[in-house]
């Protein structure tokens, strides 16, 4: 069965063609500068590699170009747009709702648009994604996978705010977290490679990358993540500050900024950015802070302590501890930051193996040493793949 | 040699005279209203309670009546004033500058002036009480202990915050941390019972009162601490939020609150009182919980989680752990609190003793099982003593 997977931004849309049960990418590629004059289609498949200017003025054209490049009779790997039985939508945000992927129908459709006040960036353009695809195959199934899902089993305690009940009543104010797909699979996988039952484990999975955060898994489920409400929570990341005294704001709207500058200045010019003062790259940091770049330096510093703080917090939180569990780009590629990370963490039963760890092969490895109490593993993560399975057996069932 | 500990407040006065080093309390009282026509005296000392209305239209005005009571015939401890030789003050806040408490002279008193940007409702009237006592008592020593002092020690990794450096450099945005006093008293006192040298011992140091704060002490000096900027970041508190998703502000700020109405929301209305909806008590809210009250036990629950993560994330940020002490009115006096927050906690090494937790007596005590490989303990904080001890040792120097 052949599965689209497709991730729609504000001006970009990702996708990866699959063929399902196997798990094999036929095609992928993305469409960039959508809603502009200069989109461009970068399309792999069929042994070739292309790269051309389209008319994409909407994501309904985006979609169309992306139909158009599957079927070329030159570089296209179906005959006919047809073929594909099944479409898999990465949406941000299921709200309190969806608590795990779904067949769309309208009733779905309309309950992500309701929720997309909670995330007014990232659900309108997954919307209309949904509904190119819809319009442009009219008998696939189409399926939304929410980054958001996965968390839906936290605890009250775990989820709520201290602020008056009333915020979370009227306005749906609490921790939902993101990432899910990601933090799902990566679980997932390492209960395979540990052998054990999938919920009958409980571990930490890091998920760091320009966007980053941590989950707490408690026999398979989320119990604890730390995104919020918003993906600014949590971590540092490329230029998101992550956890702050919320008064800092009331510190900083006295001394003249105004909200939106607040709100752009927290998102934007944070992070490894903001601290660094020149990259949110964490390559980049890594070759500065080698070179003496005291800011760069600390930059690292700051975001290896946070998830230092969050990996103990979490064990906490869980009571016991199996696994911790690498991804991402920089979880994935940085072995320094793993080891700025897990150093002098024996207390809680963390030990790494400084040769596993600078190993780069295979994609999925443990890193932990022998005597280590906690198993340490680095697990490369896969979303259109996780989004294409859940597809594929609702397409089944 | 006799001390008088002053806490001035914006509408209180509190005090408490010692005899030093002997560290005897011969008297204490406070001044509540100050500033208002309806003061009152309440003052214990000399086998005597006192409780009557005062003139007290100022800060001057309130300290005179304090020296009165302290001098007078019948309920006064000294004969004459001047037998006064030290003043040990709090001052809440006492930025980068000061890392230790310190003798007050001009420029300290203008030092003190120059950070009340960042503590506007607390060094203001910190500065009126000292004004007030160096005038009424020229001759004593004068002396300022801080509660961000002992927080001085943090790394640039725990203090700076995710924002750009510019915002620290500018504007002095960084942790500072608060009730440093407390936590170092009892971090000493630990040191003491464990039979270590000070500054040779790990601890967490848990403050829990109307206002809450959690400490990581390396080494004897404080390496971390949940207070940030402000006193808001952190636990959940009598009133006060808490962590938060900085973007839970912007979010409602779309809903139409303001900059004020929001820091009014989340230091007056939130914590233990806004997610229960009835109380900022803790016993209240664990008598109401005890009688089935969901959200009374909702925001208990949310509080010993905050607690048990924080512990976590500095068992991490330590490396290894030698004690966890709890302190402050909730620290000392509820068992049940202490229970859920160290239930379940012995994969880093923790276990307490169910009986032990449940006794009253004494003011220090062991609460951990022979088996837990981390000392806890029960420690009554005792900030005056604290303050006494300082000016005492200022004043000798």
């Amino acid at each position: 069965m052949k599965i689209l997977v497709i991730n729609a931004g504000s001006s970009s849309i990702k996708y990866q063609l699959f063929e399902m049960p196997q798990s094999v990418v036929l095609a992928r590629g993305i469409v960039e500068r959508v809603g502009q004059p200069d989109a461009v289609l970068s399309h792999t498949g069929n042994d070739s590699n292309i790269r051309r200017p389209v008319q994409a003025g909407s994501h309904q054209e985006g979609i169309s170009v992306i139909l158009q490049a599957l079927a070329d009779p030159q570089t296209g790997t179906v005959e006919d747009i047809r073929q594909i039985s099944a479409v898999g939508h990465r949406v941000v945000h299921g709200g309190e709702e969806f608590t795990d992927s779904i067949r769309i129908d309208s009733h779905v459709q309309e309950s992500i648009r309701r929720v997309a006040d909670l995330a007014p960036l990232h659900n309108p353009p997954n919307l209309t994604g949904i509904q190119a695809a819809r319009q442009a195959l009219p008998d696939a199934v189409q399926v939304a996978c929410f980054d958001t899902a996965f968390h839906t089993s936290l605890s009250p305690a775990a989820y709520l705010y201290g602020l008056p009940y009333e915020i979370y009543e009227k306005y749906r104010v609490r921790r939902y977290g993101f990432h899910g797909i990601s933090h799902r699979y990566v679980a997932r996988r390492a209960a395979v490679l540990m052998n054990r039952d999938k919920y009958d484990v409980n571990l930490i999975t890091c998920h760091l990358g320009n966007g980053s955060s941590i989950t707490a898994v408690k026999n398979g489920k989320s119990a604890d993540t730390s995104m919020g409400l918003t993906p600014l929570e949590g971590l540092l990341m490329g230029t998101r500050c992550g956890d702050l005294d919320p008064a800092i704001l009331f510190y900083l709207s006295g001394k003249g900024y105004s909200i939106d500058q607040l709100n752009d200045l927290c998102n934007k010019k944070s992070g490894l950015l903001g601290v660094s003062g020149v990259s949110n790259d964490m390559r980049n940091l890594m070759e500065l802070a080698e070179k003496g770049n005291r800011r760069a330096k600390l930059a690292i510093d700051i975001f290896c302590y946070r998830i230092r703080k969050y990996i103990g917090a979490y064990t906490a939180a869980l009571g016991s501890l199996d696994g911790v569990i690498f991804t991402g780009g920089i979880g994935e590629n940085c072995p320094s930051v793993r080891e700025g990370v897990c150093s002098d963490l024996t207390q809680i039963g963390i030990q790494i193996d400084s040769d596993r760890n600078r190993a780069a092969q295979p994609k999925e490895r443990l890193i932990s040493s022998e005597k280590s109490r906690v198993k340490v593993y680095v697990i490369a993560t896969n979303e259109e793949a996780a989004i294409a399975a859940d597809t594929y057996s609702l397409a089944q069932a």
